[in-house]
Formats: C-alpha cells, sequence, structure tokens
C-alpha cells in the first residue's frame, strides 16, 4: 500500500487488478486520477468514472465492463482492440483467480454470424437492424464473416471475394451442381456461387431484411432462376443437392441441436455430397460473455472442433480439411471498426451513445478474442462416403489468382487424378 | 434355391454371402466349383477350399477370411485390393445382418506406423521382423507411412521425399530451431529435417533394429551432432524443443493414453511450440479388425478426429490445418504391394507362404480400406496459445516445388506477415 498516497476501498480494489494486468501496457484512472504504476507507453487509458462503476466490474466483469463501456462511465482513450489483446495475453500469462479467469477467457468473446437460433427474436435483435447500418461499415456486397486476405494488406472487398472463392475452391464446385446454403445473410455467397460457378442455390435465412435485401439483388442480378432465397428455418429445408454450405451459421446452432444439424445436412446431400461449415470455434470448451449473449448475440456459442464433428460424425462424413483463419477475422473486423469509426457521424445521426459504444466494444473485444486465440474460425471441409474425391492435392486450390473459379480451372488441371487406376474409376463416376 | 442345382449346406451358406456381396463383381468358387451367379468381368474369383474354412468364414468372418487366406485355403485371383475395394463399397451400400456389418467395418482394417504401444513386444513383433524385409518393398529410405504424390503418377521414392518436406513446411522449420520426433521408424525424418532444413533433432523410437539403423545413417551423413537417435520409450522424453513431430505412431498410443501423450507434448514444447500429428483415423469410433490386431499390429487403435483432439484440448492448443490424405496411403500401399510381389522369391528365400500370404492381404486390405474410406490419413497441424503465426495463408506452402525445404522460402516471402500491425508484433517475437 505503500505505492498509495490516499488509500481507499476504490484504491484498494484498483490495486488488485493491477496485480493481475501488471505487464500490459494500460494506465488506469479513477475518477480522472492515474492510479496505476507509470508505464513507459501505455497502448490506452481506461477511466473509471465512478464507485458504483468500479463495484459492477470488480463483482461481475462480464457484465459490468460492457455494461459500463456502453454507459461511457468506463472510457478508453488509445487503440481499444490492441489494449484489450494486450490484457488477454497478459492475463493468459498469469492465471489469477476465479473471477480474473472468467473476465481472460469470456470477457469480450462473442460471436457473429449470419442467421438462426431456435427463436426468431434472437435473429431478428442482430440482423434485423437495418440494412442501412450494416451498410456504413461492411463491405459492398454486405459480408459479415470472416474475410480471406491474400496478403495482410488486402483491402476488405478484395478479400470478402476472395472468401468466397476460397470456399467455392474448396468444394470444387461445378456448373450444373446444386447447391444449399444454410444461413445466407445479405445472399452475397449464394449470388457469386450461382454467377461465377454456374450452379444452382437454395439459400435459407431467418432475418426478413436479409432475405428482401437478397431477393433484390438476384432480380437486379437476372439471377432469380438460379438462386432462391427462402426465409424460413434451415432445418425445415427440401430437396436433394449436391453441395451443403453454411457461413457463419454454426455459432447460431446451439450444441444441443447439432445433432439435428447432421440430419439435415444429410437430408440434402446424402453419402453422395460434400459441404463446407465456416464457424466461430474455440481450443476449448466454453461459453460467450454473458454481455455479448446478452447485448449483441443471444443464444450464441462457439464450439470445440471435438464439438463440431458431433454435426458430421453420425453420418460418416469424412473431414477433408480443417483451416484456421483467426488472423484473417482478426483483420476483418479491424477493417470493420476502422470503417465503423469513419462512419461515426452517419450512426450517431440514428443510434444513441450507448448502442455506438456497444457496438464498438464488440468489434473491439472481437479483435482481441481473435489476436489473442480465445476464439477461432475454421473452415471445415467434409464429404459423404460416396463422393467423388475433389482434388488429388491441395496445390490445385493455390494455383491461380485466388479469384479464379475452379471450374475453369478444372478442365486443364494437371494434377487432376485420372481414371488410370482403380480408386479413380470410383472416383470420378 | 432354384440356382441350386446340388443343394447342401454349404452352398446355402455361400448363397447368403451373394445376397450381400451381390453387385460386386466376384466370382466364388466353393472347392473348385463356381457358385456364384454369374458376373461380366470379375474383378477377382474367391476359392474357399474346404466346408471348415467356409465355417470359420461364417462364424467369424473378421479372423476367418484372414486365417484362411494366410493358410491358402482361401485363395483370391485376380486384383486382389480392387476386389477387397468392390466388396467393401457393395456392403457399405446394402447393410445387412451384424457379421456382414462387422465383416465390412473391421475385416480388413489395420494399423501401421512407427512405433510404441506400451508393450515393447507388440513393436518388436511388426517392426522388427528384420531391416532386410522391409528393404524389399520400401523405399530406399525405408519411410513405413503414408507417402504425398505431387501428382498420382509420381513415383514411391519422389512421394516420401515430398511427404518429408511437406511437414517440415505445415511446420515451418527455421534453421537452429530444435525438434523432438516420437517414433522415428528407420530416421528418415529426422535426418532429412536436419540436413534440409537446419534443424536439431532428438528422435525415439523402442525399435532396437530401427534405431541401430537410424545411428549408422547419421553416422554416415554426418549427422550425430545434429540428429541424436534414442531407443525409449516418447514417453520417457525430456528437454524443451520447438516443435513437436510424430510420423505415424499416434495409431500405437491407445486411447487410454491420449492424456499422457498431451502432457508428454506440452512438457516438450510449452505454449510457444508447434506440432504435427500424422496417423490413421476414421470417421467413426471403430476397433481394427481382430485379425489384424492379433497377426498384424497388436495393439493399435486409430482413432475420430474427435478422439485425437482429447490430446490437445487440455492444453489449449489450436488446431491449424487438418489434411486427409486417404488417397494417398492408398496410392502408397499400391506401390508396396507392388514391390512385395516383384520381391516374391526374395521374400520366399526367407519367409514362409502363410507369412507371404498374410502379409499380402494385410498390404491389399489395407489399400481397400483406404480406397472405400473406411480408414483416413490425417495430418493434424497445431500450435501453443503463444505460438507465433506460422503463415498468414498456405499458399506459402504450394508456392514452389513440394520439394523446396521452407526455410530457402522465408526470407522472400511476399506474403509473409509483416510486424505493421499490432497482431504481427506479437505474433514474430
Amino acid at each position: 500500500m505503500t505505492m498509495i498516497t490516499k488509500p481507499s476501498l476504490d484504491r484498494w480494489l484498483l490495486q488488485r487488478i493491477f496485480e493481475k494486468i501488471g505487464p500490459a501496457p494500460i494506465r488506469f484512472y479513477f475518477k480522472g486520477e492515474n492510479v496505476s504504476p507509470p508505464h513507459v507507453t501505455p497502448l490506452a487509458t481506461i477511466n473509471v468514472a465512478d464507485w458504483q462503476t468500479l463495484a459492477k466490474l470488480i463483482l461481475d466483469p462480464e457484465i459490468g465492463f460492457g455494461e459500463g463501456y456502453a454507459k461511457g462511465t468506463i472510457q478508453v482513450e488509445g487503440d481499444l482492440p490492441a489494449a484489450l489483446t494486450a490484457v488477454y495475453r497478459t492475463m493468459a500469462e498469469r492465471p489469477g483467480p476465479a473471477w480474473y479467469s472468467r473476465l481472460r477467457s469470456k470477457w469480450m468473446e462473442w460471436s457473429q454470424s449470419n442467421s438462426l437460433h431456435g427463436s426468431r427474436a434472437n435473429i431478428h435483435r442482430h440482423y434485423d437492424l437495418g440494412n442501412d447500418f450494416y451498410k456504413l461499415w461492411l463491405d459492398a456486397q454486405l459480408l459479415y464473416t470472416c474475410a480471406y486476405f491474400p496478403t495482410p494488406s488486402s483491402g476488405l472487398e478484395q478479400a470478402q471475394i476472395a472468401k468466397m472463392d476460397h470456399i467455392c475452391r474448396k468444394l470444387r464446385l461445378r456448373p450444373g451442381e446444386t447447391v444449399v446454403e444454410a444461413g445466407c445473410g445479405w445472399g452475397a455467397m449464394a449470388l457469386h456461387m450461382a454467377r461465377s460457378y454456374g450452379v444452382s442455390v437454395k439459400a435459407f435465412n431467418i432475418s426478413r431484411e436479409q432475405i428482401q435485401h437478397a431477393r433484390q439483388r438476384a432480380a437486379e442480378e437476372d439471377l432469380t432462376g438460379r438462386v432462391e432465397f427462402i426465409e424460413d428455418d434451415y432445418r425445415n429445408l427440401s430437396g436433394k443437392f449436391d453441395v451443403f454450405v453454411s457461413v457463419g451459421m454454426l455459432e447460431h446452432v446451439g450444441l444441443d441441436h447439432y445433432a439435428d444439424m447432421g440430419r439435415v445436412i444429410h437430408r440434402s446431400i446424402g453419402n453422395r455430397g460434400r459441404g463446407l461449415l465456416h464457424f466461430i470455434g474455440k481450443n476449448q470448451k466454453g461459453d460467450f460473455s454473458r454481455w455479448i449473449r446478452r447485448r449483441i448475440f443471444p443464444g450464441a456459442y462457439a464450439p470445440t472442433l471435438r464439438e463440431a464433428m458431433t454435426v458430421l460424425e453420425p453420418w460418416n462424413y469424412s473431414v477433408l480439411d480443417v483451416e484456421n483463419l483467426r488472423w484473417h477475422y482478426a483483420r476483418t473486423l479491424e477493417h470493420w471498426l476502422q470503417r465503423f469509426d469513419n462512419s461515426g457521424s452517419a450512426i450517431a445521426a440514428k443510434y444513441d451513445a450507448w448502442f455506438r459504444r456497444a457496438w464498438r466494444l464488440y468489434l473491439a473485444g472481437s479483435i482481441a478474442g481473435f489476436r489473442s486465440g480465445s476464439i477461432q474460425l475454421f473452415q471445415m471441409l467434409f464429404a459423404g462416403p460416396e463422393c467423388r474425391p475433389l482434388y488429388w492435392t491441395r496445390a490445385a486450390l493455390y494455383r491461380d489468382s485466388q479469384n479464379q473459379p475452379a471450374h475453369k480451372e478444372h478442365e486443364r488441371e494437371p494434377g487432376e487424378p485420372q481414371p488410370q487406376r482403380e480408386p479413380w474409376i470410383h472416383a470420378t463416376s
């Protein structure tokens, strides 16, 4: 207590925080006064405005930080994502008491995705905030999922297109094939598949605003004959397809419904089809922050790979490829946050300060989550037991530019397995 | 029964088999007489020599087929791997009674690998058959694990080198780093890593004959200063390393010891290291055939991905990449079987007919297992929570020839993440 000139309960509590956050380059203020040990170059300063806020932060950090930040009684100056990342990393190296562990593992974790949890209300709350809102800070095609950056300095628009191509190439879509998409957002992926890969797509989403936007785009692009947007729960889907694809929906399915999801997939593509699940996952089992679940994504859950396997295993599906893209999601979110901040005045015209701060914290905390590794992004390619082999090696995915549709490559690919020997007779039939 | 001119119990039992195998292009003989419906172009004919063999086959197909084949009372003419594959596929489409399911799912499945099950006897039995035996049909460097064929027509020698490079590139080995290899076979991988990637390797194996061979190679290549071969259980390993690698050993660890294996990995590479597990796996939980476990690989078990995660999950390791190479293992085994058959006289000079037939069935059945998908081959790349990011996209793995060591590429790689923004400051430190 020697460091503290005016001992108080507030300060004593703050000291308990510093002991844990210690090496993180954060400067803490309480009621405007610096109460933390000096740091050479702090990434950020955090000011806690009053005793009530501090008490809530100590008693229930999962809720307390988010509520305080959104309310404005916790203010952060400096690089918020960098500060949160530093805190996560520091805490990961110095495990503390239970509430610090909770702070580290759950604080700002989150889920973002395209569609469906059992209740329409959950989805409506997030995705029907208004298409205009998302247009202010997403890419032009409104992809609200992890992009794929060919290089770290690629732009967001390019990276979202590259993401769609990366998935289409993994799935090795061929002209004339049929695809079902579960959770299609504003329709960009479905339209891209139909336009660039010549497939027919049936795309499901329970967000009315998103479906309306998607249908309008399909009409504008004259793709209504090949893309059907259906406002319904993916569990109600019917029909047989060659390919199942779901980008950013598994997070909304809920662990209890993974077996159902597997049944829906098998009903759609049977033993001959293949599919791809793109989802936020975790290394170890754990819930999202209660604040995120209360304020941002009701009902969301990010599975471990082990849990995700419960979707596929009952149907004897083979996992062909798992790719971890967590750094790409961090980068995606950096673009979103920058665009969000750049649209400050337009957003302020429509949304109050609480909402803007809450949303900013959600984006910044998500960046920190992906950077520190407390959340991951998995793309999981799988195939039924009677599916044709998709490629001999993954070099096929990287042979040309990322944006080269795979079907153009198909005819001339040198590594393409030939039906010269027994396996490929079965394989290519 | 109208088809059968001379009704008998034997024939009645054979009919039960045909009903299930029906569409598979196999012709069955019993005591030299064709007892199956005509097929236009049978892939193979199977002759069951006597009633005792037939009875054993019906009562306990897992053991009965293998024992009958090895004994010579079941003979197969034609393409044995193709015939077995056809039977597997047909049966997968027509599920039958329990014993047929067992036949389908377990019959000829197997495990092959480099090292360790708790008991040295298990390993000794398979791997200490004599280096001279394996030299007759493996590649020049004696790699007894799935190769990586840049194209389906690549040769085995090239493909085994490409496999080692593929793993080294995935792990992004850098000169001066330290690697521990659990289950090193005849030492090829350890020597390759040291020679081509400039790392120091400590390699464990409990097969005495293999270790002796590996040490001799290290001496011949003047690599003893950088590769240490240790005749011991990997669980006894000590020291800290940058990288953990295990190629074809997890199959011998046994599900009960996965937690131990995770502990050993974490003891070796901590939170900053990375590693790769290369192993035979399955889509759904199931044992290898009892015949394979009795005669070929005592104590072997191929895990599902879900089970494999139990090694990594307790330590908060991130899965970065899973690649399924089952078609590459089928191709590898085709090469091995061809070489085995070509070495018939040399093998006959040392081993009796029972052994030769058993070994041939094991290789052919394994081909069928990988072709039909009842077994898979997974390469799983993982990293600790504080590991530097290894590459920005997997394009880095495919940019040059497969045989280009990754460290040469390292300096000049265009997609290399730069420490321009926050994540990569941490990332590259």
